[in-house]
């Protein structure tokens, strides 16, 4: 028999299951967060949901207004593009060390990962897709060996991902692309290119900022046509 | 008038002090920690006190062994080197940005932290001189103007912060060498020699992780002799 885990902190489990939400576009962004609606929904006392999203301001996806309340972050572009090269930094980093000690692992599960979203997409199922897309990139990560950057990716790539949900409408025309890009990035990583693997992945993620940055123009460019 | 703050989470405030006292050394690397005893020092309750160790076992710096009870962590070598990958790939990565957005704020600070490690090398102050090494580094990372790096570094460098205290003594022998390092590190930036100023920093951390290394196998020759 396995043996049964000890029962994780409530604190931390209120903090997944809120950082969760967000990500997929349950707590949409800019959407306010009570705390007793929370804890009603959640079943659990107001207290690990305030810790939870005080934990979850220090991860940068909750803002806290003094006096006002707590709000799903809304990221500036500038916020937009730190968080770009924060992920890009680490993620070619990882490629790096995953291609040089662990490729065939790598290659391994990206390809699983690329199977994922390709049925997804089959079954217009963006949910699924959105999971494979983690899987895929996690991948890397983990195929770094190094437990450290393990430890806090998670909670680095949460604002962009919650970012890619709420994008999902206009990335659905781009969403071929995206695809054609993991699929070069597999090979890439199968012929040890490790060059043209850490530009790859950099563009890739700059992509969705890219798109981020129209998105804001184009209601920029609405609310001046209303004013 | 400056407006008053609003109160910090007791979590995040615990948390902090936690953090510090192990960064410090004044709670040492392998030390139990019993959540009754810390929360009569700090004259909290055990509450957050739980909910602070959850917070720095996820970063790292406590280990939770079911059934014992928490502990201060004893990085094995491999995590030492995990941890000295992760913090000279964001630190060269800022180094990059920041010599490249900010040179001459860059160069101001880092001579700043300079300073400030010199007086505490005259007088023989081990605290003045850890401060001033964060100082230093810290530098790095907010003179690269990426707001994502900054939020996360301080829960990054936590591990390796505290085992350059615990090395304090073998390291004192070498103080020289780091100091001299930190001066070259303020030339190449001065110079605007990005490819060396990020070579010189991944050097830099990792002779440290090379220190932990001697004395592991320091004590293990120890504990051969004695077996």
């Amino acid at each position: 028999m396995q043996p049964i885990e000890p029962a994780q902190s409530l604190m931390k489990v209120t903090t997944d299951r809120i950082r969760l939400a967000i990500i997929a576009g349950e707590l949409p962004l800019g959407s306010k967060l009570s705390e007793q609606g929370l804890a009603d929904v959640l079943q659990i006392s107001r207290s690990p949901v305030r810790e939870a999203l005080a934990m979850l301001q220090q991860e940068g996806l909750v803002e806290v207004v003094p006096k006002v309340g707590s709000f799903v972050f809304t990221p500036d572009i500038q916020s937009a593009l730190d968080l770009g090269d924060h992920r890009s930094i680490l993620e070619a980093a990882c490629l790096e060390m995953a291609i040089e000690r662990n490729n065939k692992t790598l290659v391994a599960e990206l390809q699983s990962g690329m199977k994922q979203m390709e049925d997804a997409v089959a079954q217009n199922d963006p949910v699924g897709y959105t999971q494979a897309d983690m899987l895929f990139h996690n991948a890397i990560v983990t195929c770094s060996g190094n437990r450290s950057i393990k430890r806090v990716y998670p909670n680095t790539i949460g604002p962009l991902m919650a970012l890619r949900t709420h994008l999902f409408t206009v990335m659905n025309a781009h969403l071929s692309d995206s695809m054609s890009e993991h699929a070069a990035l597999i090979e890439l990583c199968q012929n040890e290119d490790i060059e043209g693997a850490k530009k790859l992945i950099r563009a890739h993620v700059f992509k969705l900022i890219g798109l981020y940055q129209s998105s804001i123009d184009a209601q920029n460019a609405e609310a001046a046509k209303t004013a």
